[in-house]
């Protein structure tokens, strides 16, 4: 089992301090982050017995693609500052342990070299200039993405501890963005993002839209009524609104509100595979896991980050076992002690 | 994002141990000062999605004064041991950023020198000598005091760790104030205080009364009942009664009560824009910050207490963007998990 | 406002480690000890506001007897380990701060010296030699004892991390306790102490008997139903069965249960005049304090303890005003958030 | 009152550091072992009073068995690693103390030799192979054991900080486990162990089946209908799956469930006799203690376990009279604080 805080140390020895400060940190004053460590260990398991969990599985299928496991790669923001390999390395990595990444808008590799690995899930944000949002979704779309994750916490980019780092690459997707983020006003996240852009970027390119920052049912049906098939609950990474509910307290009511409908993920602090067990027993199908993937890969690189998200499936399917279930699918709220369920 | 701490350390080095002690210390064995800085973290927020923030705006109104943000200075006892600047440096920060000053009866400054800054609302003790109480209003009133704060946690000053700094200035209010603060009985508070004194208070001035240092639904009531327009939801910065409950545990309850009838305001540990925004959300109009003022001043004079004041707006303003809102009318207490709505 | 954790450092340096650690500690984990420091604190109060509390008072009446304040003095053992005055400095003290010193039955001064001081309560255990008992209660109530204090908490006495001191002085209530403690069987706690117990010393003394160690209404009505005129809600300072629920949480079930019939004090961690309006506001009419007063008769002697009980009346008065009350009859559960009331 | 934390750094101390990390760790991340911790410490007593405790005791007895005390040796693997006399001097400890020992299936002592100095009962893993668990039953049986206590949380096992130690002794139950424990896949635990196993294990053996590994009323309940005597409430010492709830907060809902057909054992951190008489009060019949029952072997030998058993007797009858209760059936949930009865 991977120690993950002794990789984040590791790699905040390797990494230019405003490189590590700018993915450690959190908006606010990290009241979001600091919490985020405690709340899945505060979910109390009680495992089945007496269960015939031969042949027993973490693979399961998220909106109709089949994966090695319920662990997901979150999106992050210009991954080649943790490693020359960026995107592409994690894209191996993701591709090899039978995960899945999700690209973020921001990534500092063309979405095209990207998406040569193989298939991807491309992060949104909906841009103040709709037409480069667009463009961004048709480069996405030739180049292999399987659903659109379009994050719905940001109208504008909460205010960080540590800014972006002086080195930040240029960013690749779009010719539009082949420059730094902040520099250019339509490329900033719009404040008008609604219902309707969901509703078009679902028509426009055909694909899934999963819509990412969900905390509380109300957001989530307003997802699903604006044509989601899957919402994220999110703290996004406690860089948004400093001072939400942590991910696993908002969960089962996001899941009792829309699970009958689409798909539900979480993430934000899933460490373990006793965490993901926890995740899908309080309502969710799978997981995204973001910080410990950069720091495996500017530890370890593209095989680095394979072996990250193996032990992560390994720790997964132990925990199914040990829990009495076989399938992701047999995962019940019946796993969690009554005092949060 | 100002480091409040940072802040209040900065301010220790500066100033001599005895002003920084009565400032930042608190009553008793500073039981609610200790619980104070955890009590805001602990409300977890829920924020709307997809909603257009455009143009969103903090400015609000409150008593019928437009402010720039929710954001009010609190009144603080002698200003001028923290900067030469004193009270008119506070109230030259607070109107340049839009914000509103409650100036303390227990000043350092005249009331007149304040009052050619600009407007403000005068905070008062109700003392055993009726005829000075009802001198300081004249007189506040006669310098642009827009509403009257009427303290009513205070029958008597309660014990504090530290006493009073050996190089407390003369007090400039009234003529009768002229004076070291514990010297004359008739100019200490009331442990009389009632109903009628708010009653007569209103009467006479003409000015809205607001009953600062409620902690129940049943405290404000009987505020209401007097005649008060308003109520502030408060532990006196943890100075008086010590052990009492933290605000934001006691402000739904009180914004139930009389929300309805009159405005709510809340103060105690509010230090950031999340913070705020919680307070809008658990049902408060407006927030007042003590301490943090007069660690700016001390440390920046009237510039760091407009950059302070500037910069919770601005954290504000972010928070409430990021839960969705586009004013601080729009804030609902749909925005607060439901451990603690 | 004095610094009881400061008071007890002082203890500690001018008393053996043998006898400081006798006072100190508790039975078993010292579970119970650890959880009383924060008990009285998780309480959190809501005063009254716009109430006339001039003339207020902490005087009360106790079993018919007027004390000047709600704070009694615990019963200790052996009080010459601490002191050369031992309990007859002690009850000087209680008795010129009009409080009421509860005299331990393992007391190392005489009964009759004690009762010179002036009136006193009488702790007493039931021992196994029934003879021993009365003799004891015959003594006291010719010394002028007012009330019998009847431990109902120790069938034995509880195993502690540190044993009796080396030095324990001969004992002297009665000649047949003129030697320590444990040596002699006949003088140990009984372990059949019964209702028929305390019956037959209320109707032998004829004086009320105060049933010491109950933390449940259960225990509570037994104590009543064998006639005990008034009960404490007590952990006997962590020094008997280790891991009971915190007086605080007790205190108000028992109240509840027995308050109607008969009186209820409480002991266990009452450091400040806070901790003792939460008492008087959960339903106690006094509060018994133990530990501080052998540190502050160890480090001042008499005068030492009286300073300390001149200085919890004063807190105890202060924190009633600051609530809004002017007597202790008038504080009610409504000055409790209702988490708690 | 041995002082347990001690004794642990003792044995590190004498023990080679992989064997102490081996028996010292949990699985996981070990969330489960640090709340552990608490979770008895959290549990809060309300003792009787005024009950006639002459001659209390808390010999009982335990599936028709008589013990002189609630408190068993919980199965252990490889206790000649802590000390040479391995298994046959906790036996020895056990039989002495008046305790009973349940075996471990992973010992490292032949189970004749163990059935030589006395009654046990043998832990049993239900293997991949059938018939080298019967053999196991069979030598079991011949050898004096009395029941079989089932593991039922252990289809695999856990991923630990800490591996197997490089020292690992022979195993002796059977021939065929004569070897380390992992090399062979036959001997490891079956993924398909179900009800059947459980009434085949009763009807072959006649012994009562002890399922050792409930969490929760449903799981309790299968083990009960699976032919089950009696069932332990218990985490694995918080080696197999990590995250699930404490013992204490299990306890109360499964004796509810199946108390009223079979016996209820618990473990998992039981220190002190207060924690013991609170197992009881919760609803179990027994408490199985682990660890330091190796650290007291590691460091004194058998005579070490007998010096701590005895203590945890004697902790637990001072716990039992302090309570007002005479007998281990004398103890109910009423002494138990409503917040967690």
């Amino acid at each position: 089992m991977i120690d993950h805080e002794l990789l984040r140390r590791r790699a905040q020895e390797l990494l230019p301090d405003d490189v590590f400060g700018y993915f450690d940190g959190g908006s606010g004053a990290e009241v979001t982050l600091a919490r985020e460590a405690r709340a899945w260990d505060d979910v109390l398991l009680e495992p089945r017995v007496l269960r015939d969990v031969s042949g027993a599985t973490v693979a399961t299928s998220l909106l109709g693609q089949p994966v090695a496991s319920p662990v997901l790669v979150a999106p992050m923001a210009a991954q080649r500052l943790a490693h020359p390999s960026g995107e592409v390395g994690v894209a191996v990595a993701a591709r090899d342990s039978g995960s899945l990444m999700v690209l973020s808008m921001r990534s500092s590799t063309r979405v095209e070299d990207v998406g040569q690995v193989g298939p991807f899930w491309q992060q949104l944000y909906v841009l103040q200039d709709r037409g480069v949002t667009d463009e961004v979704v048709e480069r996405a779309t030739a180049a292999g993405a399987l659903a659109l994750v379009v994050t719905v916490d940001t109208p504008v980019v909460a205010g960080k501890r540590v800014g972006l780092p002086s080195a930040l690459p240029p960013l690749g997707i779009v010719p539009a963005l082949d420059r730094r983020v902040v520099t250019d006003e339509r490329l900033q996240q719009a404040r008008d993002v609604g219902p309707r852009d969901l509703e078009r970027l679902a028509e426009t390119s055909g694909l899934p839209v999963v819509a990412k920052g969900v905390l509380s049912p109300a957001a989530a049906r307003d997802c699903v009524a604006a044509g989601a098939s899957a919402v994220v609950v999110s703290t996004h990474g406690g860089r948004q609104l400093d001072g939400v509910v942590p991910t696993p307290l908002a969960l089962p009511a996001v899941a009792d509100a829309v699970g009958g409908e689409v798909e539900v993920y979480v993430d934000g602090g899933v460490r373990t595979g006793s965490h993901v067990l926890k995740a899908l027993a309080l309502g969710a199908q799978a997981v995204l896991v973001g910080r410990p993937v950069l720091w495996a890969l500017a530890t370890g690189g593209p095989d680095g980050v394979r072996v990250l998200l193996d032990d992560l499936t390994a720790q997964a399917l132990e925990a199914l076992v040990l829990s009495g279930c076989r399938s992701c699918a047999d995962v019940g709220p019946d796993l969690v002690h009554a005092s949060r369920r």
